[in-house]
């Protein structure tokens, strides 16, 4: 958290990780960020990992630092109340981020005819508006395909494809917004979440490859692709992953392992230079037949001991729970994070936003609203709503506050 | 390509996928980025995929449309020249984006102090300053161990920690200059690619997971957690991913495989509700029993008319071939596109910013620079350097144009 752009107001209307990480981000960095939903959640608000009780976690965590507006989307009047507070005056209003099919009256031309210099900001599946999303663009993109050992697919995890949409709408809307505070105009800048997927298979030079060399790369385990580097076992059931991608780390991983006159032999005996990326890659089985060995033949704290100051590029897998208990970049040690309580769940660590900005120091990260906490301040605030108008919207369920357990 | 930002400079001193990503995309919405690189080229720039002869096609896709200078950075002067182009007047420069560790001189505080309203985006590896990477940072996050069946890690091949950080840096670069164009203060704005990775695992909900519920999520093959989704072969041998993440989703597959009464007996079969998330997720093995039998006794374009116009979220698995040969995304059909020829590599189907901007409409991708390409140009522009100054640097290789071979 910061303020550095705490001037903005931007309504998000949106589910899942991509828009909502994008409206975070801006959230993150000051921006007010009023999240609308329709009452009693939207259809990611249950989203896994959830607690015992049901509460979503993930929601939890991609919602932070926004406020939450309940409204009764599928009547006239709670979208009339949406569009009134998208388009409400203000030199940082009139900024939207979607990643829904547009309600009625909340399109960019209803929206653009009620504040002129609007900014829209809006993520579909496909180009054409098709549904997609992570897991079938994902398929689509080529690489669970080369994840792994090959023959089967195998999908990653991370939903990586929405973590780079929602962090391009991030900046998608900072330049739209910059160019508006220059010329006093407002647009709609659309993405596709399958164009996200392909952008960046061009960017790796994978499009090239097939059709520049006819061919594609293969699916090789965990090993890097045109360098060294391999995950091992160590002698106590770990395992670590070493990497040589400069001259440098090649070379240090010989000194520290005590290894490099035998690595050398390899150069003539594949006829290869180990200097080179190629060449490593090349030779990466022979490489990798005496690391394993020496992995195999020392513990992990061992190796640890090791490779401590050597240069030597590294590093050991865990899981979450590894991560969470057992490495000190996952603690209060990191201002990264503050142990906080998020209402409706309890305290834990949660992380800001992962940029330091020296002109404006972090504050603590702030908590995701619960759904509705804010519906009464914000109508009273941007629309000015009285407290029997607010009563009254209430009562017809227009709008709902937070349903608190 | 568009030209929303072309009032700005910003000078990129990188390598691999990062900080070249983020510059790139600053670069794409129009934004002269200068990328300075030692004569030669710097750590990535044989990086693969490459060509037959060599260049790199990872290199060409992630430098698209900067300018290039090559620069004796090991020198003085090759130092002195590059603090001058950083630090050069102009409203809209005085900004640098880094992901290596700063040359003597060009470190923060020295270039404040020849441009006092100098923006510095720093990405290291960890907070301490150590090394940490793509593939050291991941196999930290948790995911290679629930990706695929569990047991042994499982690398992503995609880049992602990296790509998600460069997105961060373009954000953060914009919201550091819309701070400075209101207060004339620059700043060092500073990201860890391992604080990337633990954000991201705190925002999507596995923090909190492991703290709050004492638990952490499982490998499961290419399931989707905490709802319905899983990859199923066909009868002619392809896979495709059928997935329902909301309810009319679910009862569409239903529908359109005319399954719709069998997969309705798994509720009480399994005492399960499969109107909701958790029950399909609950209940997956015994959906995926109906679903497997039917994918596989229909052909890949059997499914594709079942589905076609029915609502279903589903997408089909293919290799970096097939999605360049036979995805018509993957074509200039798709306006994200333009056939380009990559100086140095040939003509191949190039990806511009996957962002329309409606007030700037989208101009053609712009290849990569020629290592050195801008050299004289930048150093004429921005130093207004005389030929015979420019000569003088060329013959005592301090600068180098372009190695056209």
């Amino acid at each position: 958290m910061n303020r550095l752009l705490q001037d903005l107001r931007i309504v998000e209307i949106s589910a899942f990780v991509a828009a909502p990480l994008g409206g975070m981000t801006m959230a993150q960095m000051g921006a007010d960020v009023i999240r609308i939903d329709p009452i009693g959640g939207g259809i990611d608000h249950f989203r896994w990992p959830v607690t015992r009780d049901g509460a979503s976690l993930y929601w939890a965590g991609l919602n932070k630092a926004k406020r939450s507006l309940a409204l009764a989307l599928d009547k006239p009047e709670g979208r009339d109340i949406a569009r009134a507070v998208i388009t409400a005056p203000g030199a940082g209003g009139g900024i939207v981020l979607t990643n829904l099919a547009p309600a009625r009256g909340l399109d960019f031309a209803t929206l653009k005819a009620a504040r002129n210099d609007l900014i829209m900001l809006r993520l579909t599946g496909n180009r054409d508006g098709s549904a997609a999303v992570d897991y079938t663009v994902n398929a689509a993109s080529g690489f669970p395909l080369v994840t792994g050992h090959g023959g089967m697919p195998v999908n990653h995890v991370l939903p990586a494809w929405d973590i780079a949409a929602g962090l391009y709408l991030a900046a998608g809307l900072l330049a739209a917004e910059r160019h508006r505070s220059r010329t006093g105009q407002g647009q709609e800048v659309v993405a596709a979440l399958s164009d996200v997927m392909l952008a960046t298979v061009g960017n790796l030079g994978y499009i090239a490859d097939v059709q520049i060399n006819g061919s594609a790369r293969p699916a090789i385990g965990n090993d890097l692709y045109g360098s060294f580097g391999r995950d091992f076992a160590t002698a106590d059931g770990r395992r670590v992953m070493i990497i040589a991608l400069t001259r440098r780390q090649w070379r240090a991983i010989g000194g520290a392992t005590g290894l490099g006159e035998r690595l050398a032999m390899i150069g003539p005996m594949m006829d290869v230079d180990l200097d080179t990326e190629a060449g490593r890659y090349e030779a990466r089985d022979a490489i990798a037949a005496l690391l394993a060995r020496w992995c195999a033949s020392h513990t992990f704290d061992e190796i640890r001991q090791a490779f401590a100051g050597t240069g030597v590029l590294w590093g050991h897998f865990q899981d979450f729970r590894q991560l969470v208990r057992d490495d000190p970049r996952c603690s209060t040690e990191n201002p990264l994070f503050a142990s906080i309580d998020q209402p409706g769940i309890g305290r834990y660590l949660m992380p800001g936003l992962p940029l330091d900005f020296s002109a404006d120091p972090r504050q603590p990260p702030c908590p995701a609203p619960l759904l509705g906490e804010h519906t009464d301040i914000v109508l009273t605030e941007v629309l000015g709503l009285s407290s029997a108008e607010l009563g009254r919207l209430h009562d017809e369920r227009i709008v709902a506050g937070p349903d608190r357990r």
